[in-house]
């Protein structure tokens, strides 16, 4: 048994606006370069307009047809939103980021996260405009 | 490096039917009477009528919207629902605590939570009538 | 204080397509195995049309119920989706785990995962064929 320790972390990431992107060769990079290899990795993004998702890493269509049904199903500019101070599509991030994750755990084993084969970890950013996003990383284990 | 440690508490909260209400403060005064600073929480609401969100604190208008978009989604007393035993809001309750979250985690840095600046955690009641609820509360770190 | 341990390992369940499975007992069996009575369960579903949620474990009509709602909101053989690569039900299943959850955290504490009285474990299955899916699970505590 060893003694268990951690290690605290943040991403920072530029995107170019609404859409999935994917981060996994980013966090994995993050978890090679600490000395713990068995343990819990936690992702915590630290606004309320853009998400975290463990989506399907192949097909580039799967991330197409998720914001496809997203935009349907949050109308941008839908009159019944009273909050739109920075636009048409700053309520519907809100409703979107709800809808999905803000925080995700994900177990490593042996130096591995424990991610399927087709899984990938995406940020969802939900603004139109290019963001820079912030992703709390902490790591626990031995 | 210090010897782990871990710390399990509950928050037992009285609403006033559906509805989002914040709980950070509540939950940060149960972090800061730790004596760990560094760690992982996790929230765990033990009810599947209602839920836990993280969102943003700062316009009442988000989480007003917030509200309304679910109810529009999840209509109350929707026949497609077999499960009305409790009135036409039970099953809708648990629709939409399968859409958000039952848990949270959130990594605690230096004796602080790495919530951003906009962001707040909170108990999003589904019910229409007042409910006490309660949120497990678990902390392991150094 | 006692030294923090954790442990790894993999749920292998086998369906019958599209639905909820409990698999509460599945959980609680590999936690009661362990050496471990106070920390924090995390399972991880590594597959991206397939999902976990806390759902009610009364009443059957709750899952029946939910399984309806989700496929009303995000119709099979949607044309919306380009993604149809295994058939109509694949890019909704994707959806459906986007929406719902890849992963859950449950803290334990003196032997006893945080449940509430009415709350079950489930995989939610969104394939219409019967699926052989892994759930890996990690426990640190002491």
């Amino acid at each position: 048994m060893c003694l268990m320790r951690q290690s605290h972390g943040t991403l920072e990431l530029v995107n170019k606006g609404r859409g999935l992107y994917a981060i996994t060769s980013e966090v994995v990079g993050w978890v090679g370069a600490s000395t713990i290899a068995d343990g819990l990795l936690t992702l915590f993004i630290q606004h309320t307009s853009a998400s975290l998702l463990v989506q399907e890493n192949y097909d580039p269509d799967v991330q197409a047809d998720l914001e496809r049904f997203f935009a349907r199903l949050v109308k941008d500019g839908d009159p019944l939103f009273a909050h739109r101070m920075e636009g048409p599509d700053d309520m519907p991030a809100h409703v979107r980021a709800a809808l999905t994750q803000t925080q995700l755990a994900i177990p490593l084993c042996r130096g591995q996260l424990v991610l399927g084969t087709w899984q990938g970890i995406y940020l969802y950013e939900h603004r139109f405009a290019p963001q820079r996003r912030k992703v709390a990383l902490h790591l626990i284990g031995a």
